[in-house]
């Protein structure tokens, strides 16, 4: 998948990527790639952040919430994690992913919501906003 | 479960319950209301509508994107159907709609985002909107 | 897969899916075996039927709503239809499909409940028990 | 969410999760209760286990079972463990549970079954009744 | 999302596309082609078949195995039936679809397995294959 | 369950399950059984090894390939590390993994690859194959 190199989606994709996820996450993510993980790390980058996450349509801000939604009905605790924190930096509030959780326990179930206010309380002491 | 009766939560449950799903819709709903089924009407009627959907913390704008969001994640397309209608009371507009549905392809995958495309076009159609 | 021919595994299984989901349901599933499903056929009259709905452990009666429990958490309306069906044989009540539903509203979210009362609904207009 | 002090459901609420879920269990969930996650501790003490758990037309026991059935089904590993623990609160037997799981590898697929044969042995070890 | 205009990856897509869905199918897709759906339907055809179907690692036949694999599990009716149908342009027998199937209840459960079933049945009368 | 002795099914089974999923693997597995899951033990090895993956109509490379499909559709992270590891005994190769996970970002979305990719690697570093 080298067709990226000197790409624009993939130029905007990473410049967003980092902005969302923050500098040490994707500096992370790079370190570990190989040759096993690299197309879908240049895959990602282009697909999701650089064509979707790049629309005008819907704030990040609102992509944040309607990602941390997706996940909790999913069931992908480590992505929720991920996408809760990188929330903050779309400007998402305590009071508003508190708020997705109690949505999500009407229409995910009980056991859902649970797990994200957990979740959710674990990404709190690790950024040191509990 | 005739708790409910005279309960200010029930009240302002059933008066957001119309706001969002329209008069139509929820006379539909009552005209249905037997022993079978009438628990569950008060039920959601209360709780989902009187607790949640009242709350201020988030707008009711947000709640029908994230409401939207879930629906998709959890293969539930006829709740989808209805919620993508209410979404329209709720001040929701069609390329916002678009936005949800391009970013649950990425995490609930093509399928999901493929048929929340038609559902979201069926009620277009409906609405007249299309 | 011939192994069954003569088996009183399977013959135990058949005569419990006869029990459970009636002549007719049996018959009619009889008459539509041909080479491609035949094997998926007698592989679940074989082990579904034969080895788990014949242990004592459990009443066929428990049997039935833990059945219906999990085929509304796992949103497969076709076969929660057709064994909210085959619950009464089991000697479930209406009340008892009822609290199940209750319950998963809790456990699964309001769209899995909202679906199964619908589901069930059409059941007893089917049978007259409504 | 204060519209809970001093009111009838909550408090019945509260007296059946803690013979189901048990006094430590509910107490240590009552410690940890802080701004973000106190409403969702209030409201499923309301909704959960206040109007379903008390209902009248499904004895514990069963309601034991039939969560258990839809956490399998669902996938969440940490809500089946705690509802392994309290279905021994309601009356339910090590060989309920085993049929239980035998049960759900036809529904749900051997994968979950597999989960919650380990999921039960930990509860067992916990509880001293391996 | 008019980057794809003259794009070499859109260009194999649409190729991939028609040879693997048919040329029916990709033409009526393209019939219905609007504002709404526009951006999705172009985004698939670059990512999903130009970047994904089009690599060298596993032949189509066995892309199509995968698919209808996750197709089953995911509960995708609508998009399960499309990539049955395909499947005999990528050179699968009823015989492979049959054994995924087979396989599929094991792991997805016997009513992922029997809808299965009776999805693939359709495809066969549709195709005159029965 | 003692139906099962002296039996072909279990013999074939249990042959194939030891050259699938390894000597050792299975050893430990039968090491643990007791009298709460013995009976799931017997069923898996007869229902799964003996009836299925001994049927001809598909290699058991193939079968490799949808099972881990359907895992990663189907959210089991601990089964699916299982069949990864075993997909080596059926001559599945690294890059063969890849493409399953390549294609499942499409179908299952990004975080059910990305988990998947992670759960690959670990495997990998188990076996020294990295």
């Amino acid at each position: 998948m080298d067709f990226f190199v000197g790409d624009t989606v993939f130029e905007k994709g990473m410049h967003v990527r980092r902005s969302v996820l923050g500098e040490e996450h994707v500096n992370k993510a790079n370190a570990k790639i190989n040759e096993f993980n690299g197309d879908f790390q240049n895959f990602i980058s282009h697909y999701a952040w650089g064509e979707i996450w790049t629309r005008p349509g819907l704030s990040k801000h609102n992509r944040s919430l309607i990602t941390i939604a997706m996940l909790i009905a999913l069931n992908r605790g480590a992505e929720l994690k991920m996408h809760i924190k990188a929330a903050f930096n779309n400007g998402v509030s305590k009071d508003e992913i508190k708020e997705v959780i109690m949505q999500s326990a009407l229409y995910c179930g009980l056991p859902a919501a649970n797990e994200a206010i957990q979740t959710a309380e674990e990404v709190f002491r690790e950024l040191g906003k509990n």
